[in-house]
């Protein structure tokens, strides 16, 4: 079946709102089943509003729009829908008495949120005061949802997952299981997905790389979960296999939401000392709720005068051996080990440009070290390439994958 | 002129990558003067992708891909936009030869990447290896740009900008000025906007708030930048007089950028104590080049250990105050600038949630200190909403907008 999502609102086309909604409708709906096929966004304006939605309905089974449901001039959404579905309005007072005793008197628009398209059946917003819109006539079913993320994830997950289910449960739906996979390049993956994909021709392969991290993610399409489970595990298995040093658990498919669970699940402490990430390694670790359970913090040494006074790395070192070494990065764990009791650390140097290369130690040369406390300490060289984000995101998933292949 | 950008990619309609692709060139594309009309996100799908194209090139004028154009076996971009504009391939052996130079012989599908399509520009990637490409056919531009974002920011600001002010430049094009606000909701500047609105209905005002700070963005259209300069200026100079004290500058909208520069620009160095934002802080500060000019580093003492060890906070006063007080943030700060030489320094302890909040301290609730050396402590206490990523973001806002307050 075919399933768009449509994110009304110039917000969006701007560009100064992240259209978060569609991926969060999307991961909804693909955990029940339901792969989404197309993602589009829409102005706020009638005509392009009017055209872009009847596109759609000619092009698939079940639309899902967000936004333009408020009760301002901007928020046309409800009536294009109701001219393209031949819909008149009525005013329900049930609707207006519960706006009234939910947010109040002082509330000006009111009746407008309280007046309906007829042949819509009602969704509930508990959370806010645009209801949602159920739309179905001829095979063609549209949903509308309001733009508030924390409005429309709860009415996805009460209104619209238990509608889909119930109405195109024995519907041919999307199944799928994710490999995630850190150290290896996309290059060194691809020839066995090749391989697989020549063995396996109903079977859709993805595979998506991210600095130093590869996603890949194995769907096939089927009317049965059992069956679509029987149809992926012998790819799935045969990638596990391969790859079995090099792969993470991860829902999110990030790198320290895994280095999260294993340190809470075998009570282990960890920090971090910090040169060229900047605080990246602590701020992606400390993101996941219940972080401060495992994670004691990170000396974020920019300067080399930091770097002494906090970690105890020698001046004379810094000097000789230069602030991007492996004498530095060595010195910096053995300090945050001296000063702290965490059981495993990470140090990180390097030159995350775009200044600051020399012939010897080019922009993107980064010396990491990570160790369990009284033994052997990991110390390696690398060089990142890309800009500046890029380097500091690559150092960070090296530290975090090194982490990983210690703690096992 | 109707301008689309479409992003290809499974794992965007998976939900697995929200695509930041789109607002970033949409972003890019409005400072230039172009106004972006509709998003899609379409899958690695060659009959899909086809349709998908095909409909824009009716609709549009410019289309903008990102996305699809690696060596794996799921790129297809290539292949389905040369039949669209019915192109050959030629293998270009200085491609083949500078990727050599750039990557190394390991390197298996470099023939790959050097067969471009016969009817198209090249644009070329400086950051990663697949290049980009333009093709143009009877008023139909079709430009395509890697997905890894790194490469299709640099490509965008370096290749397409200038090419659409060359190509374009003549056009009914959208004319904006944009002021930054931080440290006022939305609703203290809204009736302004509102007022300015009424008096001059050819501007479209936007406002957007984010954690904190407020984007206000003035748009016209026009076919002549001074005249359209000339129009929004008084309304700019209006609000710029109105909210002189809140204003800050960057290009961006980010108040990093604005403590970067102004750090920068005055030889003064800062440094900082960070718990609830978990190196936030420092991580949004150092995204910037030349950050180490003048940001020394940050304690992020995630556990009151660190605090004690690294800042010498008592551990009596986080017995009987707390971590998240008014006293902890004073010696967390006073700790900072005793073992550091820094001219400004920032603390910052809070609950960002979900879990640890009580009665008297829920979550949201964040203690701030900033202040320069041997000057006076601005110390205060606010309560943030939203989940935790929204606490943290609100808390990082919080600090460096009083940070440019005191420092000017």
């Amino acid at each position: 079946m075919q399933i768009e999502i449509i994110a009304i609102g110039n917000e969006l086309l701007s560009g100064f709102t992240i259209n978060t909604n569609a991926s969060f409708i999307s991961q909804a709906l693909l955990e029940a089943g339901f792969l989404v096929s197309r993602h589009t966004v829409l102005p706020d304006d009638a005509e392009r509003l009017e055209q872009g939605i009847k596109e759609a309905l000619q092009r698939s089974d079940l639309i899902i729009t967000t936004g333009g449901l408020g009760p301002t001039c901007d928020d046309i959404s409800r009536h294009v829908v109701a001219k393209l579905f031949h819909s008149d309005f009525r005013y329900v007072p049930e609707i207006a008495e519960e706006l009234q005793k939910r947010f109040g008197g002082n509330f000006p628009t009111i009746d407008d949120q309280a007046t309906i398209p007829t042949k819509a059946t009602l969704l509930k917003n508990t959370v806010g005061t645009a209801p949602g819109f159920i739309f179905r006539e001829n095979d063609s079913t549209l949903i509308m949802l309001p733009g508030i993320p924390a409005e429309m994830k709860v009415m996805t997950m009460n209104h619209v997952i238990p509608y889909l289910k119930n109405t195109f449960g024995s519907a041919l739906r999307s199944y799928g299981k994710r490999l995630n996979i850190f150290g290896l390049p996309e290059a060194a993956i691809d020839p066995l997905l090749r391989k697989l994909k020549d063995q396996h021709s109903h079977i859709n392969f993805g595979i998506y790389p991210s600095q130093g991290t590869v996603g890949v993610h194995l769907t096939v399409e089927s009317t049965d979960e059992t069956e679509a489970m029987e149809l992926l595990n012998p790819s799935y298995l045969e990638i596990s296999k391969e790859f079995a040093n090099h792969l993470f658990e991860s829902a999110s498919g990030r790198l320290e939401e895994a280095v999260h669970e294993r340190f809470i699940r075998n009570k282990w402490t960890l920090s971090a000392a910090e040169s060229c990430t900047g605080g990246s390694v602590a701020a992606r670790l400390t993101q996941f709720p219940g972080s401060s359970k495992y994670f004691l913090g990170s000396i974020v040494a920019y300067s080399n005068a930091l770097k002494t006074e906090f970690l105890g790395v020698p001046e004379e070192l810094l000097k000789e051996k230069g602030a991007v070494s492996e004498e530095a990065v060595r010195a910096m764990l053995s300090g945050l080990f001296e000063r702290t009791k965490s059981d495993f650390g990470i140090a990180v140097s390097g030159i995350a440009g775009p200044s600051g290369g020399t012939p010897e130690k080019p922009v993107g040369t980064v010396w990491c070290a990570v160790g369990k406390r009284d033994e052997e300490t990991h110390v390696w060289k690398f060089i990142a390439h890309g800009n500046r984000e890029m380097i500091i995101d690559r150092s960070v998933n090296a530290l975090l994958g090194k982490l990983l292949r210690i703690s096992r």
